[in-house]
């Protein structure tokens, strides 16, 4: 299978680059193609241009159209990002504004969104300093509304799980071995399929 | 008073910039100065570079030592846009990842965040194409959480309020004339003081 995994974090250094190349690594032993795309490393520009959500396919800049091109390609998604504000970075959150776009990868029907990109295996690995049980009191974990019920609720999924890991800025070196034993580990549990 | 203004919609013409005028046009009538800022129009680039979230303020680039003096300066601040998402779009997200900067706006303790730039008086306006009821039901409304318990939740607020106008897609003449009214009166009612 092929398996689009974006990362979003600035720094190549940073443990979110360590947790995607974990779950890299994972997926190329189990003989799955990996569209890797490091949105940082990629200097992606996360600003929807003017009108750029109404022209047509063929007008669009040629990374956003190869980025679609990943999407419907790819069987499965494992995104990777630290919570910033209660939600992936800038950086992440128009790369969603920019390639699932209406026409190209959903619509709309009475009956509610129509998606054209659904049936993935969707694995969300996230991070933050605040941790989850706080999130969720606080804030009612907007990083998981976003994900399961705002963006794969309109497109869809074969099956959908996320995991934070918190809190980040405090950790051990064993915890955060441990959490990347927990990446492999749920990578092969997830995507062992063909 | 000075108020700060921000917009957050790729088109000039959108009804988002006309909400955005009618607010400064409100402000001026009572005499107070509008720092106002369309994000579009300035090209803000909302991606956090690495590191700066560190560096001193001296080193940051000038545009955001800019909107630092204007967030520290104002005594209120508007902010219009659109919701995407379950969001302001990316564009606004980087603004508030890269200007409401630990150290700079706020600090952590031991007791929870500690501002430096509370005590205004703020007001959201945002617009949606899903009715704030639905928003409400299927999301918990992420729009307002991110900027009353997130983002305000944090820099704190002498009083805050948000309107949201929807469906917009789907909105008559009349009702778009009166949601501007709307505007209008809401800027008197609460931007009177000095």
């Amino acid at each position: 299978m092929k398996v689009l995994l974006l990362a979003a974090h600035p720094s190549p250094k940073s443990f979110n680059h360590a947790l995607a190349d974990a779950a890299a690594e994972t997926l190329k032993k189990l003989g799955h193609t990996v569209i890797f795309h490091d949105l940082y490393g990629e200097h992606f520009d996360p600003v929807l241009p003017p009108d750029e959500d109404t022209i047509a396919e063929e007008q669009l800049p040629s990374n956003i159209r190869n980025y679609l091109a990943d999407i419907r390609e790819s069987q499965g998604i494992i995104i990777v990002h630290p919570n910033w504000w209660g939600s992936p970075p800038a950086i992440l959150r128009g790369w969603i504004e920019r390639v699932v776009r209406t026409n190209s990868c959903y619509n709309f029907s009475p009956q509610g969104p129509v998606s054209y990109i659904g049936g993935k295996i969707v694995q969300i690995f996230s991070t933050s300093n605040t941790p989850s049980a706080m999130e969720q009191e606080l804030y009612g974990d907007p990083v998981g509304v976003f994900w399961k019920s705002v963006v794969f609720g309109v497109i869809g999924s074969q099956s959908f799980e996320r995991r934070n890991f918190d809190p980040v800025i405090v950790s051990t070196l064993q915890e955060r071995q441990d959490w990347l034993s927990e990446v492999r580990e749920t990578v092969l549990r997830r995507f062992s399929g063909k």
